[in-house]
């Protein structure tokens, strides 16, 4: 079923609901499995949005897309390649990205968000589309002159890993087809990226299903896709959206 | 001072205290912060120990000992380089370090664990050990065939991010000097690891102040220190065990 889910702040305590035009009809219980409403009712843009769930991890893709992988002549890799975000760089729709205390070209990165809904343990890829509960928006942001200025150890965990680099939002989307989503990246009012799921490597189900052979995803928790072509740097001041159809528009300033 | 602080199962919850002997004293509270004793007192040997903090993150460091970068002739790093392990992977004193579905040699690491008690954001190297709330042992557990196989990245995160993959404690041990400590790993009976910490390239203090410049630490964070001379793989079967005098002995089994 076609729901948009948000986690929101209210007298300071979170909570959570589903977004029907300019409401947010509030539940309780478990957002991934049985809730109920409550009967209160918000409105939407009076909100403090919470990141959309609250993951114990978050994993980002790297080279994911056959589109940035040919611009970039990079190697075709035989499985996915990823890193974990650390948790103090979650953040929600509209918090302000924080420009980091070392130097270097801060970048945006627009990225499908998938929202894992049931624990996934070496799951087949048959099953894999069960244990997802929907998809979000991120902003994969990264300090990339960090990135391999230490030509012994590549440092993606460090350069992705500072406080507020990984804005998720607005909502968790349910129903929704992954493959027949796009992504675009708006940065100061002026496309930087426009690419489509479809062209992915490794498909949200292959995902899902060859990440949980690893390491078991708990409801809550993020797969970031990867990102496509498009990447470029902020300057304080930048206000970066990254949209997808379904989904909306996760907003955030920079610095 | 010197005490030493358990986590530890009681009827199903998690609950935590201070060891004496071969007792357990149940406290109340904040363990990082004010706590007071409920009265209760467990028998430490009959009780289900759970990780000796709730870390946020637990950071692991690489190529932070002399020893060992000597040995491989690893070039000297001009700042710490570090990884995240997954939360999937923590696991107690005395749980099964889980086989892996993947095929390849697992190897332990033997490493002093710092456990954060104060939040950090950077802090210079002089208030660090303030936001130190104690030690314990870690194994940093890897696939090794993993790191490398895919020349284009190198899959840290994924090799050492397995379910079970960084078992930590016993306890968390306040009141040591850290510079004064010795690492022992020991492998069905045979010493296979014995370094000591006053060999590490960037030292506690460095270490939180440098990550915390990055990433805000949390009460509860763990930085794992790094690994020395002596790593070795483990058969399904293989019992191991990290010591450190003041912290006790960390024991679990592979497979």
């Amino acid at each position: 079923m076609k729901q948009q889910w948000v986690r929101f702040e209210d007298a300071g305590k979170a909570t959570f609901g589903t977004v029907e035009g300019d409401a947010v009809h509030e539940h309780q219980g478990d957002m991934y499995g049985r809730s109920e409403l409550t009967g209160r009712v918000f409105v939407l843009a009076g909100l403090k949005l919470l990141t959309p769930s609250e993951p114990t991890k978050v994993i980002a893709l790297w080279n994911n897309f056959h589109a940035l992988g040919a611009k970039l002549s990079l190697p075709v890799p035989a499985e996915p390649l990823y890193l974990l975000k650390a948790p103090n760089s979650f953040a929600a729709h509209g918090d302000a990205i924080k420009k980091p205390l070392c130097e270097g070209k801060v970048v945006f990165e627009g990225e499908l968000g998938i929202v894992i809904g049931k624990t996934a343990t070496a799951v087949a890829e048959a099953d894999a589309l069960d244990h997802v509960f929907g998809y979000t928006c991120a902003n994969d942001v990264t300090v990339a002159d960090i990135l391999n200025r230490d030509a012994s150890f590549a440092q993606w965990v460090r350069a992705k890993g500072f406080d507020t680099f990984c804005p998720m939002g607005p909502v968790v989307a349910t129903g929704l087809d992954p493959a027949t989503l796009v992504v675009t990246t708006v940065l100061n009012g002026e496309e930087r990226q426009n690419y489509p799921i479809s062209d992915m490597r490794f498909s949200v189900q292959r995902l899902v299903s060859l990440i949980s052979q690893d390491m078991t995803l708990n409801p809550g928790d993020v797969i970031l896709c990867g990102t496509s072509v498009g990447v470029g740097s902020m300057k304080p001041g930048s206000q970066v959206e990254i949209g997808i159809e379904g989904i909306g528009k996760l907003s955030n300033r920079f610095g």
